[in-house]
């Protein structure tokens, strides 16, 4: 029998481990500069906490456990025909817990449940695998982790500008050059109102809007009369979308003074409340981030994405510029949105990526506790993709070298005498707080040892025979440059701290 | 509905969570500091992976995955009567896939099916949860992380004594007095060859000598008749062990001549060949042991403790000692253990503690990755029962101060021109690396705003009204000693740097 891991899922070998926690550690620091504090859920949650929360699709992708011991015995079926069992009916008798689908609705869950020891506003992160029974594929799998940050419990567009500065600040840390798009569901909202559109038709205009990158947006919107949508709707609908995608061109001059905010504005004046306070959200938060970025902000505006006039930020070196896009035609699936959305792509315009899946997104939901009982609390989060974040590292070639190693010295000798010698000389080097190793089969042969360095990126080796042992200077390799010194064990301490 | 997570299982908030990652960050540090390097594997395995490694009792305590989509439809099971069916059976055709029990088992099964890309002896660590199907009960649940660290590849006797160097370091920097408790399997094998017992039913035998602890040993021995044990060889299991507890005291000032030692060496001369090895194995840790702590030793030998005697690391101070016993008693359960094994318990003679259960234990087994198709590779490990340690910190008050807190200045503003003043402000402190926050609702009173901190407890709050804003000095609040100052922002980085 070749062991071997369910399909979807992944083992992670050392040097994926020290690359995955050097994202993980830097998304953790800079959730922790903000404010936010961790808290962990159990993998597994009552079944009636998960289901009917992602949709239909999502129900059948939950991944469901057996109840413990005779279930068959303790479920309440009485002697069916085995061919007439229903399987989701059967399921939900002998099964009453399932593993976590994603991080936001077992927070929903704590914060209901921890109402009462909770602080608001609640700054929390979460990293914790999340586990789908998807049909895996490239780059698509059945654990994955989300590395989740929300605050829960307070309305203000504050908390939208520290996330992006958070968003900003992660990827400037890790090198990568991202666009952070931006929009607001109320101006989704508006435009359907406008249009005459029932609200609940609002995901197949998103679909649509969706389609935009990929098909002619004439087409995507005629596709609309499938779902049911009539001929004035799509007018009106086209007639609002192509006003905004093809007569605004942004002024960055002033971005309080964004032309195309104003002609949002003005489509929605007195006709569509909803869209008229999603445009003072964008402008306020607009106010906000031009107050802390000033002329660092590079920002496009609009359906597609427009460059911003040049004389912007012409002064401002170009890795201390942040690169903003007001994109109306951002959606987002999730349906519990409700304010603010957010979306990070990687900028191929700086960099050679490949890379088209967004990296990082999130959004403010104005009732995500409702459907455990706390209502009106409003919340804002955003959800870093950190198996999509490490394929970028790995494409732009971005890991710092120095993750790829631990053990800084390992000491090879020639036999149990020179090991005995050095076993003290090892215990110094740890408590000068130096990861060091020593090759712990006294009698393997030289060339065995030192391949064991290699292999393991170590980068300096201390060889130690007869010689070292009578003149107390050992012989300290640097396995990088190959280059050989003598030297007692406190210059070598000395050396590598 | 009021939401509720599954029994056994828990919710960690942000307090708990930086104290758990206080445990941890410890654990981790010293793994790192020995060279072992973190690999993370699924949270489900194949069914055959798991099933058949941990007994009968374990197979039952294995949490199954449910088969995806109609799992009805796609098992093998054709039209049988629904009371007839076996649960086991059954759940064999719903159910490939089980969350993973133990950290070992997986970790055997990684080398196996990596063989090929690992550098050998593979020194790997591994921190994730497991989940057990138990009864749950206090201090026991059905969600818990291990913390395991292993060498594979190496029978080097160095490796036992570095693990036995991480245990005493790990509980060192935790403040925690321990005894570390050792015992080699083949000493046990070979009371077992003298008495003339199969070696099967070694575990028998463990069991009664588990209970010394509790009922007298007479009795404890007399019941192996139940077992089909005869009086034969009970009286000479009784011989053997008797001599060790009641006839040995040991000679402290030199480790290499301990009696103990020599009385076993006396009793399996000639007689039995694997208890003479399990001897040569002691004695060879003891003697490298003696070599890194010289006189810090504080070494219990027998059955049962015995003090050594007081002559010995006298002039060692009592907190650089470290505390070993070589505990003939020692079994553990883990059938596949088959040289040292390890064990730690709080040392209740230098603490207040009511704390019995081990804390950490691990050993070596010669064959763990033969059950995956890859034979006669030895390994050594020891795990760290995460759960417990937290524990017997939070019973003897050992979490550090500091950990408690993460953000380290609030800004507490009156109003939005207020706020809008201090987010630059706060930008340059968050700039400056310290952790800090701003209250984001700008209207909230004072006082919600000051019980924000002091929930959070965050030690600097930072107040700012329209005299902090005219001339740039800000009121620091020290929330520990109630201490009011004026400062510039810059004084104020320089006073939390």
């Amino acid at each position: 029998m070749k062991p071997s891991i369910p399909k979807g899922t992944r083992d992670f070998s050392p040097q994926e481990m020290v690359r995955r926690n050097y994202i993980f550690d830097t998304i953790k620091q800079v959730f922790q500069l903000y404010g936010f504090l961790p808290i962990e859920t159990p993998a597994m949650e009552n079944m009636e906490t998960l289901m009917g929360k992602y949709g239909e699709e999502g129900d059948r992708l939950i991944f469901k456990i057996l109840n413990s011991g005779d279930y068959l015995e303790k479920s309440k079926i009485q002697s069916p025909k085995f061919e007439e069992l229903d399987y989701k009916k059967f399921t939900s008798e002998i099964s009453e817990k399932a593993l976590r689908y994603d991080l936001t609705v077992p927070f929903a869950r704590y914060v209901v449940q921890h109402q009462n020891e909770i602080t608001f506003p609640f700054k929390r992160y979460q990293i914790q695998p999340v586990w789908r029974a998807d049909r895996p594929q490239k780059g698509r799998y059945r654990e994955f982790y989300q590395c989740d940050a929300d605050v829960i419990g307070s309305n203000s567009l504050v908390n939208e500008v520290e996330l992006v500065q958070i968003m900003d600040e992660v990827f400037r840390r890790l090198n990568i050059p991202v666009i952070i798009k931006f929009n607001n569901r109320k101006i989704l909202n508006g435009i359907v109102e406008l249009a005459g559109i029932s609200l609940d038709k609002i995901n197949f205009i998103l679909e649509a809007i969706d389609e935009f990158d990929k098909i002619n947006r004439d087409i995507a919107l005629d596709k609309l009369i499938d779902k049911g949508f009539n001929e004035e709707q799509i007018n009106k609908l086209k007639n609002i979308l192509y006003q905004l995608m093809d007569d605004v061109h942004p002024n960055m001059d002033d971005l309080t003074e964004n032309v195309f905010i104003k002609a949002l504005d003005k489509i929605f004046y007195q006709k569509s409340e909803i869209g008229s306070k999603g445009v003072i959200e964008i402008n306020e938060i607009n106010k906000v981030l031009k107050l802390l970025f000033g002329n660092r902000i590079h920002m496009m505006s609009g359906l597609i994405s427009k460059e911003p006039s040049q004389s912007y930020n012409i002064n401002v070196k170009q890795e201390d510029r942040i690169y903003l896009h007001n994109d109306i035609s951002l959606a987002r699936g999730l349906n519990y949105y409700t304010g603010s959305i957010f979306e990070v792509k990687v900028d191929k315009s700086r960099c050679k990526s490949e890379f088209t899946s967004s990296i990082c997104g999130g959004g403010r939901y104005d009732d995500l506790t409702g459907i455990f009982g706390l209502p009106n609390v409003s919340g804002v989060g955003i959800s870093f993709g950190a198996d999509r974040i490490y394929d970028v590292l790995n494409e732009l070639n971005l890991f710092p070298e120095s993750v790829s190693a631990s053990t800084k010295l390992l000491f090879v000798t020639f036999g149990e005498t020179e090991q005995n010698y050095c076993l003290p000389l090892l215990a110094k080097v740890r408590k000068a707080g130096i990861n060091s190793e020593i090759y712990p089969d006294a009698k393997a042969k030289m060339k065995k040892q030192m391949s064991y360095a290699d292999d393991k990126k170590i980068p300096f080796v201390a060889i130690v025979g007869s010689d070292e042992m009578n003149n107390g200077l050992l012989s300290l390799k640097n396995m990088t440059s190959g280059e050989q010194t003598k030297a007692t064990i406190d210059t070598i301490i000395e050396t590598l701290k």
